[in-house]
């Protein structure tokens, strides 16, 4: 008998994937999974993927996941509060939505608008002295997607002082499963096939997360939707401060991580590499013509991106193995 | 200590597929990946995708893989004999390639060319008898991705005599990766995408093994590249024997079976679902206009298409659970 | 001063390309594109690749159409007769829709439901006979995208007595833009990229448009959706009767056509040549192990299979050449 | 009869994207296309969306070339030198290949290497000056896709002082067909599809060329290669002088010019809205974080980044009207 978890928000893309690691992990049991609309339909229908596996969708609400050791909250931004509000204090949470990653209250405000509801441990274990914060939390903030890709390339730099944090540029592309399972015409076949869009350039709500989790300073991020169904591929430049090789310091940073490879010289990331995994690659090198700091940083948007990751933190927050129900090794091609 | 085993061909996509799998079984070791032109190179290096894997490919010889329990062979048609021949009695064989599949020297010789290498158990453990002699062999000659497909499907509505097998029409569609790792400009991404492409139309030579394993007599198959890098999606018709409902005689087939499922009703196979994992998935109807039988079937041509079904095949030729080491669900989306 | 045409059902995507290829076109001239929901919306706004056309959608009504030479009608299947019925006499019509195709009331009521229409000319040149009706009428129905695919591979070998019509099997898979332009979660990027995904089989609504354009009596279709945005391929397969060479029935009956090419043998159509064009791609064979006619077949669902079409029916009625404002080259790679 | 024009390397993609157009051309005669290996091949064979173009591939050589009144070289990096070498003077030359390019004898030995040929009108009409140098120059040197995509985007502001040319940071992902059709595992479909993924990273040979053309003075340039065949979507972030709208300078810039479209306020260019076109798209703002500069700019690496810009040149040097033979709108979906 293992630990008993639940997944609210099932019916997602997210979801799906929690549903899919949890069923591989040799310690957690699935009690719930649950979801809005789509409650009451079995869960194979929903996630062809899941072929097989035995369960109804049920309703989302506190009752249904109260039973659970750890619940996971796979539901749209602003949805998480109301419902972690009414779950039983010693049931943990991982929150996969934004609601309590933000400190600055100011800034949820200026980018997602209405109340900010708090703040939870953040969940990015490789960031210095987070995995002993998971640890000890019953109630965690999972990085978004974005968030994950720029931090594990530029956190360690501007912690080392080797990058200016005052003149950031990003641009990060992502898979379409980034942009959820909602019917909307800018995300059918149609139009992505054959396509990279740029979106809310300028503006993107999840500048302050990043800046927050890398200690930037000022950043310019610039998204793209990508056409391929998971991957994020960040590249981020920042100027140089002394000599410290950029590689070198990444490396150093990872060197005991399971999941954050720094690859060989030369080498540079690519997202299928990744798909599936939990794995995020990483490379950096000096750019010839501007001297600017350039690294690469790639991951699966779904894996340690979103479910993998909250996988990680909730094998933290419950004393067992890191690594345990995730895998390293991408599925490709 | 596990089982030791070792992949002879290791730099295809097959083989890289066999790593990835060995590298997530809980009872096998990997004690050698051998290559050709890429003997040298870490592995890492050739499968991005393993980053953090801390081999180098070994030389494709028998002194290379003789200390292995059971080998793998992953290498291009017509290269097993001679390598097999090399190895000791002793070391267990699963062969991915076309070199043993056949009984029929002649459709060998027609299809093929060359002197038939000889017959060994043919490595589909859903048939009929095969899983015992599979179980009890030291040699088998696993599946062609087309015929995995093509025999789920069809093989027991013709031992059913519930399909004729005088009038089979089958197209199969194929992602890219089903046709190798070789540099050839109609394998190029700006050629296949967005672009279905038949070949070898009237004549493929994989109609004889389909025919072998389904028990049709008179096979038209139409193979098509379709721009996806995994899964097969095969349409089977044939002209109903009888009133037999010809879904119910496939659940009758597959009933106890881990890996093959047949969807609920009005529910038909996609390739996704099944990418990454070592599942089937089937439908069957009657056509509402001509009566013919259809029947769908959709696979990942790795998975159980190739590298799914030989670790299977292993699994039991090694008095393992057959089910060790492989995932029913897919990585979707 | 070019004859004056317009668009009603301007907002999806084989409105989107008859505005591209009326904008190309020597002799017509766009007074008025219209829509539902998007009436008021510039043009480039829901088709970007259309900016610098500087035009607003109109309201879909008859007073908006009344005042052009020529309207054609994208609309959805169902809305056709209604509009039409309320444009004047002296406005001919080139509907892209169902309604008017069938000359079967009975088959319409089985496979779309609902009062049949009527029956409309059919707009496909290519057919015998067919020509000098088109040129003739005032009101034209254009081929569904299926059936053009389908006849233009099928009906000469019918015709010729060099194909069994009782015993015909087609698997014809589809690009998705011929699942139009609604918000559907099936036909989002996630779901269709990677992805073999058939669908209405069985029982597809086109059946009986195909089997009254072909001359087949019994007809087993399977449409398969592709992850590419534009294309049709269909593989048609049927009993020899007789020994006539395929190709050369189909040589003979295409000799003098500008927009179907029967490719010189060996070579096989595929989808992504005939992108952007109003050509069709044809090849045939006889399968060795079956004997039957294999005939593949490839048009761009938006080209010949409606909007290309739709335009070569509108020159026919309007007297100009048949080939003005088409192009039978391909965009490629 | 029209002008006599030939392409030599008409077997790659951007070679059948010349015989395309010119095929197309309402003033062009195509009278020679040639190759090197495929020499002796029909075109419709090496480009199948050219079938029913009957013309047999020529060899590439001056004595076939030199009956033309002007030749499109479309060939791999430093074979242009010595065929132009060997062409009547009288005869016009577009050049699509780097050799002629840059200025900066230096900047070509550090990243080509070799001999610098010489330095050719640069083919960018919409540059300031750069319209009445083509129409004047019987050799012009096509500008490269990055170059050009980067360069509309960047060029102006430089020009008119509202962008730092000290600070361009550029991130630019392109379609395979940007790759040419070289055999080569990294761009075969099953390692393409599903990815995104940067190359020569930190030095790529196009930078000087960007430089030159832009008025950069340090770039940052990270290329991408992206899951599609066609388009270029470029990035380009600097620093702001002045308080001038960067839009506005794009809009005074291009409000004459046919190709390149500022897109309306909030839109933002998308590769697939120019697919097949001879249009670049742009927008540009300012960051709401950084305060940068960010332009976006789309077009088609084989139109407005190659052919369609070739024959954009031809035109502007046989004194036919700029637009002749080129579109504006885009094939989509």
């Amino acid at each position: 008998m293992g630990i008993r978890v639940a997944v609210a928000g099932a019916s997602g893309y997210a979801g799906g994937e929690l549903l899919r690691l949890i069923a591989g992990h040799p310690e957690l049991d699935l009690v719930a999974a649950t979801a809005h609309s789509q409650a009451g339909t079995p869960v194979a229908a929903v996630h062809p993927q899941l072929a097989g596996l035995d369960l109804v969708l049920g309703v989302t609400d506190a009752e249904t996941l109260a039973d659970a050791d750890l619940v996971f909250l796979a539901l749209p931004h602003g949805q998480s509060a109301a419902l972690a509000a009414q779950l039983p204090a010693g049931v943990k949470i991982v929150d996969l939505g934004a609601d309590f990653r933000l400190h600055d209250a100011g800034a949820w405000g200026r980018y997602y608008g209405g109340t900010h509801a708090g703040t939870w441990t953040y969940g990015l274990p490789e960031l210095p002295g987070h995995r002993a914060a998971i640890a000890a939390s019953g109630r965690v903030a999972n990085t978004g997607c974005y968030a994950a890709t720029i931090a594990l390339a530029l956190a360690p730099l501007i912690a080392a002082g080797a990058a200016d944090p005052a003149d950031v540029v990003v641009v990060a592309s992502s898979g379409t499963s980034g942009a959820g399972r909602s019917a909307k015409v800018n995300l059918l076949a149609s139009e992505v096939m054959g396509d990279l869009s740029p979106y809310k350039v300028g503006a993107h709500q999840h500048v302050p997360e990043i800046k927050q989790a890398t200690g930037a300073t000022s950043l310019s991020m610039i998204p793209v939707l990508a056409p391929m169904p998971r991957g994020i591929l960040a590249t981020v430049t920042a100027k140089p401060l002394g000599d410290a090789d950029p590689r070198a310091v990444l490396q150093a940073a990872y060197a005991d991580e399971p999941f954050v490879h720094v690859l060989p010289a030369g080498t540079w990331p690519h997202t299928a590499a990744t798909a599936g995994s939990n794995s995020c690659h990483l490379q950096a090198t000096l750019d010839v013509d501007s001297g600017r700091i350039v690294v690469v940083s790639a991951l699966d948007n779904l894996g340690k991106g979103a479910a993998g990751q909250a996988v990680q933190c909730a094998n933290l927050m419950l004393g067992l193995p890191e690594t345990a129900g995730l895998t390293v090794f991408g599925v490709a091609p």
